[in-house]
């Protein structure tokens, strides 16, 4: 088992693996920006070292800085979390020549999953439902038609060095290809220098429902069922629960081989997620594999009494997994607390908080870097925590979670706690009646002061 | 359902309850003496009302005034916690003559249960092992001896009036009754002006196990299985665990048994527990039964994914268990967070608290009423928080609890932190080869500060 392992991230998941480290009688390294020097997972680190100031590139990105770091503290491992350098295949690739086991994908690996259109036409061979497309450039108006006749209507023509929506047209009706096939490529031409289009089936409204799975040194793998995502703003996650309201029994168990399935064939080593877009009639499609922890990490673990950290540390140490899947025994919500303003558009909101006073008992969980006095540096994201509250069904869940916000008081910032808190009293949320346009028409009511 | 529920208590445990009737979407009243006014019961409560100023006498066991708080509100219920008037056969009486649900037993129950001769009878007519003895009076020394070789020694001898230890003797010598016969009646004598002596089998070193039962309305009870409360100083438990480490599987099912055998006979009607003695042969004796919640229920709640309280509100408001019986799955434990300086005999250290820094992460839960800036009353008892962390085995458990306890952070005052950590080191412990004489050999290491 590894002495000692440095982590090369920062707020509450630095925390988190420092914690399970402990726990595991593994000495833990932080590193640290000079913005963060005040941090929890400084203090409770067995020791620290700054690598330098903020932005991040000139210090949770540095990976000389953090190398070097490993080296003085004579760590052994690396956990790089999630973010920063967590799917950096160059890193991966860094440590391993140093003799320094990276917690995470392999540089070959990382690479394999990181491009999109590698990661979906390995997944197609592995026999994982992929959106179905032109596999190519469409190569005329007739063409287009052609395929999207094929892969069946509503479909998207998408510009194939394409971003940020531009050159994207959504096809409803055959005869609107007409029209969107030349604007489209003038669009992308003007933007891209490149009119190339491809076209992929449109998957309406979906569901983001991803499956965590873990994966050892021999070539086995196992799921630990889904976490349903699809509440998101801007493709920012903002609260996530497990069970999925939509899925069912069948659904899992296709979605969990699917996922065990691709994790075998790419002889896939570690945590790692499999995110999928499931439509109306609970067809499903590969998105894209995660190959690091997650931030929602914590609900898949309250509802299977695992440590998924614990895992990761001993996956990269060559402990066999025993093969077996889990299902969940309870039903579990995250809530993503950001320093940001929920009545102003999430505006970020760093600063100092002058009181934090932190819900508990019964089912509750919470995974926090910050505390009273704290000042949360504007150089990074705004999330400040997680809290999760854990019962025998999705209604307790959720009642939990109203009264522990309830009970959640930070002061000096703004919080998103008053969305959550909003959002748990949401008919569709409660019903469990949701997609990834949810955000779209969720509105704030103003509260009275 | 109940409406409205009053909590006649105080502390974590009113919090406690508070939380769970939010959570089932059931108002609250909190009453608080003057002491009390910046307690969180006060603050989470939907209603407070102030019943009088501290000592208890004057405020929390006063019932005409949590009677007319209970009516003032239009409480239908009243919980009462643990301490206090929760097993006080007159305040549950009055409760019921205004038509007010007290959520505990009853007074017929509380009666019965409370008097130790006649719970001892009833629960030796139930079928439940207790304490070999004399069963009445010794009539001469010839008889004491009769007796002693009866039960098998070692015996104790003691004072029928008795109390505090005057009149009373071990025997470990049949010879010793000669010499102790006329010593402990003269004692006796002087003491209580009543020489009456009896005899009861001497356990040594015995283990304090309880068996969580809940029993419903319909003569029905099930056994939460046990805690292992062995860990005690002067009576006072400081931690408690479930399993306990000296349970079998065998052992677990005879007491198990044995409970709800003994909750069926009397027909015990919400939850409660039945404390018994284990010596080191396994053999169990009934020692006495709480008719209320216990301080230590969250560790059963933990490793059985149950919340009592909620329990203790859907039996009295008539609604029928199931009669299944609840096996641990996980590992729990639970260090009691007292104002009590550990380097100085457990003195009361009540004050201001200036910092507090709450643990938190996976496998962790945290009851307290206390927070950053509240004033601990030097009126009442000295816990100030529960800490309680739960894993998939003892060895988990317990470093869970030593990582929790060094991230917990209280300053303006002293607490049993120490304590619990020094213990969590201790190879007794840790070997979960401890007795109730544990304490007595335990001592504090001075810290360099």
């Amino acid at each position: 088992m590894f002495k000692k392992i440095l982590v090369a991230n920062r707020g509450e998941i630095a925390l988190r693996i420092i914690r399970t480290c402990k726990e595991m009688g593994i000495k833990t390294v932080a590193v640290y920006s000079t913005a963060d020097a005040d941090s929890l997972h400084v203090r409770f680190a067995d020791e620290a070292v700054c690598i330098g100031p903020p932005p991040s590139n000139l210090s949770y990105l540095k990976i000389q800085h953090i190398i070097a770091a490993a080296e003085i503290t004579n760590a052994d491992a690396i956990h790089p979390g999630y973010g920063f350098l967590s799917e950096n295949a160059k890193f991966s690739k860094i440590c391993e020549e140093h003799g320094i086991k990276f917690i995470g994908a392999s540089p070959e690996m990382i690479e394999k999953m990181g491009d999109k259109a590698t990661a979906k036409e390995t997944m197609k061979k592995a026999g994982v439902p992929t959106v179905p497309g032109s596999d190519g450039l469409l190569e005329s108006l007739e063409h287009a038609k052609k395929i999207a006749k094929e892969i069946g209507l509503p479909v998207m023509m998408k510009a194939t060095a394409g971003g940020g929506g531009r050159g994207m047209r959504e096809i409803w009706k055959i005869e609107d290809l007409d029209k969107a096939w030349e604007s489209a490529r003038q669009e992308a031409a003007a933007a891209f220098g490149n009119n190339g289009m491809y076209m992929e089936k449109l998957i309406v409204d979906p569901r983001h429902i991803e499956i965590q799975v873990v994966g050892d040194a021999y070539g086995k793998a196992c799921h630990l069922s889904e976490r349903d995502c699809s509440i998101q703003r801007r493709h920012q996650k903002l609260t996530e629960e497990t069970p999925s309201p939509f899925m069912t029994d069948e659904l899992r168990q296709k979605m969990g081989e699917a996922a065990v399935k691709a994790a075998e064939y790419i002889k896939y080593e570690g945590a790692g997620t499999i995110e999928f877009l499931v439509d109306k009639d609970r067809n499903f499609y590969f998105m894209e594999m995660n190959t690091r922890i997650q931030v929602e990490h914590p609900i898949t673990e309250q509802v299977i009494d695992y440590d998924l950290i614990r895992e990761q540390i001993l996956v990269a140490a060559g402990v066999p997994i025993s093969g077996k899947n889990y299902l969940p025994q309870l039903h579990s919500i995250e809530c993503r607390i950001n320093a940001e303003d929920p009545f102003n558009d999430f505006r970020p909101s760093p600063g100092k908080i002058t009181t934090l006073h932190a819900p508990g008992g019964h089912g509750i969980r919470l995974d926090t870097h910050v505390y009273s006095g704290y000042t949360i540096p504007p150089n990074y994201d705004s999330m400040i925590a997680k809290l999760i509250t854990t019962a025998q069904t999705r209604e307790e869940a959720i009642n939990k979670m109203k009264r522990a916000l309830d009970e959640f008081v930070i002061e000096g910032i703004k919080t998103t706690i008053p969305f959550h808190r909003q959002l748990m009293d949401d008919p569709n949320y409660v019903a469990g009646n949701y997609t990834t346009a949810f955000m779209e028409t969720f509105h704030m009511k103003k509260i009275e002061e």
